[in-house]
This record gives structure tokens, C-alpha cells and sequence, in this order.
């Protein structure tokens, strides 16, 4: 994922920077040529947390704002302006985050629906999987999910897959009156197929997950489907699925990685949980600069 | 999880044997020392299933049952009277084989709710993962999910845990009024401090999949908590949930297998899907035999 990134250099505004993964990952996606940095908080405490972890940061960089949710107004406000291209969570809650993203007046909303995609490096099966939507949009109607996949397969396309294949998720691969799921899937297929969702990306649901990944498993279930088995976008009911499913990659893949990214804003908005590995927020700098250059 | 089972010889019917994963999956259960067997359907198909497979079965242990529907009701029977020990799903839809197992007369019904337990054997952390209920239950209410703890545990102690750690998994490790499943997490694991449900096992909730399995994740984000970061019961909020996450592991982890049993029937079920693999067969009928073996 690194590696393609390094020609355009976006500028990350890192908002509340004083955060230790985010602030090494963001000094070593710059060493890598992949980005330069403007860091938003308190100066004393950026340089407190970077001389501890060893890391050389440019003091000219830093934005002096006191307080978190004044540090995310200031670095949205950065960005909104084109001072940055790209923002950046550092030690702040994501809802007070998100606060300043979503501001009606002040904040980076695009002209439709907002949603998070999380990206998953899958080695053993050389590809990468999108999953959405895992944090932002908790229980999304039809009209919801639609605009999901369609923020979802821009950022597949940013990522260079011409025709990103998506994967409508539920339990079973049945239509069941009883399973909401199944239904919305159902709905949203036939809406692709009239060409008013997601165009120029193949759609199909439900699919259950081991069917939606593997065409063996679609094949002993005799599924016939131009999606199953090679998804590309796996698109979850409702937030509890999506988030369980999205962290699974990296807390039970040794070695797994994934980056999270907010697709739909004015511009790209990048937001990693406290708990993310340092390597998780690089992937994620690097997963921006792909939306980035693409303008999605 | 094979070797400790050898010791007590479970008999298993399976039900529409002439399924070629299933019955290679029984035969060398059966060589192991795991179980005896004896198969219901069509001797000519499953001798021709045999056959292809290279699986040397024991003619005498067939049970001639025309249809698929007859099988399971005959396989049923069979372990209702004792005549066989745990039940096994072959080449049958799943709804065919549950109408038999759940018939209220002629099934095998136990006192509570039935719920359904996958079994992830997870390397690189050298533990088991209980996750329930991902196949059955489709949207349970506070009482249904009370009853899918009692019974995870239950498994997860005829396993030889001592104290099993039950993680009730929401998207976020918050209680938020707007997300029901963190409500009702919250519920149980007061419930739970009440000695309501699940005595004899650690029960905390909400928690997050990778405040759940992570130590380092709990630590990041401030949880205390008994089961953070130590889980070995995972209980989710649906059946979609529980699915995905449940087959993510076989699907993301080359090599990972997982087991399926339902819990809190008269007598252990088998419930394997037609995609499973081989191995994941085998290994579920090892868990039956340890479900077996401690009457849960």
C-alpha cells in the first residue's frame, strides 16, 4: 500500500497532536516522502510526546491551540481553507472529533452522505477488502446503504480497481422476509442493476461472508452470483456487524493491518481508534493520499 | 483439541450421510479412535460418496432412510433413544435438519433455549474463542441472549475452562442509549454481578472486539474490566454479527478452523455448514464429544 503513494505529497493536519502512534506514524509517512505535517495542540506536549518516542519533528510544524476539541476546530479549519489536504486524528475522543469534522458551518462535509471504510491489506489472498460502513452511520435505512456503497466504491476506485465488486452482507445468502438485512441487500442489487446506485461496480446480496470471500464456498452452495467469492467491498448491515468484522483482520491475522479512512467529506478525513497500531495509522496516511489524488 | 477425546467413544448419526466432507470428516473421526458411527440415507449413495472419496466405511452401520427429510427425522429418532449419542448434519439444508432437531415431539429439545456455539481454535493466541450464536438464534431478546450466555458457558466449561471470561460485544465499549445492543450488554452483566445468570463465569459488556481479545487495546483505551483483553466467550448482538464474525476467522486466517455444536438440545447437534471444510467437520465432532462427555 505504501510503495505507490510517494509521487504527490499531501499535507496532514494532525489534529490534537500530541498522540504517540499517530505522531510516529505521520513523522515516518513523511520520512517515507509520503507526506508533510502541520500538528495542532499545545507545543510543549508534541515535543514532550516525540522526545519520548525518539522521534524528530519539525518545531516550525506546530500549531499552538489549547485544549482537544480547540485543536480539531483549528485543523478542520486548516483544511477547509487548503492550508492541509488531508485530516488527521491525534489524542482526542472520536466523537469530539467527529464533531468538528460533521460542524454544519465549520466542518468538511461533502455534498452527500459521510461514511467510514475500512481497508484491509488481506496478504494470503493478494488483495485488498473494503468494509463498510463500520463506524460512522450506526443503523443505516436503504437510502443510507446506497449512498454507503456508493462512497465505498469510490474509494475502492481511488485505489485503482477499475470495476470494485460489492458484496451485499447478511447472515445467509437467502432472501428472508423475517431478516431485515436480507431484504435491504435484496433492494439495493435490484437498484444496481437500474443503474441508480454505484455505477461502474458490480453489486449482489446478501451474501454471507465465507461465500462473499470464497468461491468455493459459493460453489458447494451452488450460489451463482459475479461477485461471489471475489468481493472486493463487503458492506455490513449496521455498525455492531461492521465494526466485530473490520477489527477481526487485525486482532486475529498475526501481522494483519488495516486503515481507516471517512469517504463523502470535502475532503479526506482519517479516523483511527485510540487503540490502533502505529502501522494501522501509517496505512491510513497512505490510504488518504490515495483518496486524495483520485478527489474522492 | 483431538487428542484429549480418544479416551470416551461417542456414537454419531449422521443425518443424510451421503455427503462427502461430512462422512470423510466421520470415517476418520472414527480411525482416531473419536467415535463409532452410523449413517442414515441411501446405502447405493453413500457407498458411491465412499467410494469417490477413497473412505473405507463399515457397510453394516448404514441405515437405509430414503429422502433427506426421512434421514434427519430417523437420525433423530436414533439419538432420542439413545441408540447413538450426538447428531450430525450431511448433505442437508440446514432448515430441514433443524425442523427435526427442534419438532416438539419427536425432536431433541432440552429444557431452555437451544443456542449454537462456533469454536475458534486461535494459534497464535493458544486459545479457544467461543462465539454464540451465530447460526440460530436470529435477533434474541434480553432473556433469549441471557440464555446463549448460560449456554456458551456451558460449552466453554465441558471444555475444562474453570471460570470461562464472557465478553457481550456491541460496536463500542460505551453504553450508548442509541445502540440497544449496548443496552442490553449492560443488562446481562449486571444480571450477571447478581448471580441472575452464568454463575461461574466472569460476564462484562460492552466491550469492543479488540477491547475483547487485546490486552494492549483494553489498556490504550482505559477499560477495567475482568474479561477485557481475556475473553474467551464471545456473545454478539444478532445473528448477522455473529455470522460474519464467525466466519471471518476460517476465511481470514489460512489454516484457521473453527467447530460448530448447538447447545442446551437433549443430546449434542452437530451443525456444520455445506462449505465447511473437512477438518472443520472433524473438529466439530470433537467438540460434541466434549459436550457429550460433560452432559452439558
Amino acid at each position: 500500500m505504501l510503495q505507490q503513494t510517494a509521487s504527490k505529497r499531501q499535507k496532514v493536519a494532525l489534529a490534537s497532536a500530541a498522540d504517540t502512534t499517530a505522531l510516529s506514524a505521520l513523522v515516518k509517512a513523511h520520512e517515507a516522502g509520503l507526506a508533510d505535517y502541520v500538528l495542532f495542540g499545545q507545543e510543549r506536549e508534541i515535543a514532550s510526546v516525540a522526545e519520548a518516542a525518539g522521534l524528530k519533528i519539525d518545531r516550525k510544524a506546530i500549531r499552538e491551540v489549547k485544549g482537544e476539541k480547540e485543536a480539531c476546530g483549528a485543523a478542520v479549519e486548516a483544511v477547509r481553507k487548503g492550508e492541509a489536504d488531508t485530516l488527521m486524528k491525534g489524542r482526542v475522543y472520536t466523537r469530539v472529533y467527529l464533531r468538528a469534522v460533521l460542524d454544519r458551518e465549520k466542518g468538511l462535509r461533502g455534498r452527500g452522505l459521510m461514511s467510514h471504510v475500512f481497508i484491509w491489506e488481506v496478504l494470503h489472498m493478494g488483495r485488498l477488502i473494503f468494509v463498510s460502513d463500520a463506524a460512522l452511520n450506526m443503523y443505516p435505512d436503504v437510502e443510507q446503504k446506497a449512498a454507503i456503497v456508493e462512497n465505498a466504491v469510490k474509494a475502492a476506485k481511488a485505489f485503482g480497481l477499475a470495476e470494485p465488486k460489492v458484496a451485499l452482507l447478511a447472515a445467509v445468502e437467502n432472501v428472508n422476509p423475517k431478516m431485515p438485512a436480507t431484504i435491504d441487500a435484496a433492494i439495493i442489487t435490484q437498484m444496481a442493476r437500474r443503474k441508480q446506485v454505484a455505477q461502474g461496480a458490480i453489486v449482489d446480496g446478501p451474501l454471507a461472508l465465507d461465500n462473499a470471500l470464497s468461491e468455493e464456498a459459493a460453489r458447494v452452495k451452488g450460489i451463482e452470483s459475479p461477485v461471489a467469492g471475489r468481493a472486493d467491498v463487503l458492506v455490513v448491515p449496521d455498525i455492531n456487524c461492521g465494526n466485530m468484522l473490520a477489527k477481526a483482520y487485525p486482532f486475529l491475522v498475526p501481522g494483519g493491518e488495516m486503515a481507516g479512512i471517512l469517504v463523502g467529506a470535502a475532503k479526506p478525513v482519517i479516523i483511527t481508534s485510540r487503540a490502533d497500531s502505529e502501522k494501522s495509522k501509517l496505512y491510513s496516511i497512505a490510504a488518504a493520499a490515495f483518496v486524495w489524488r483520485a478527489g474522492a
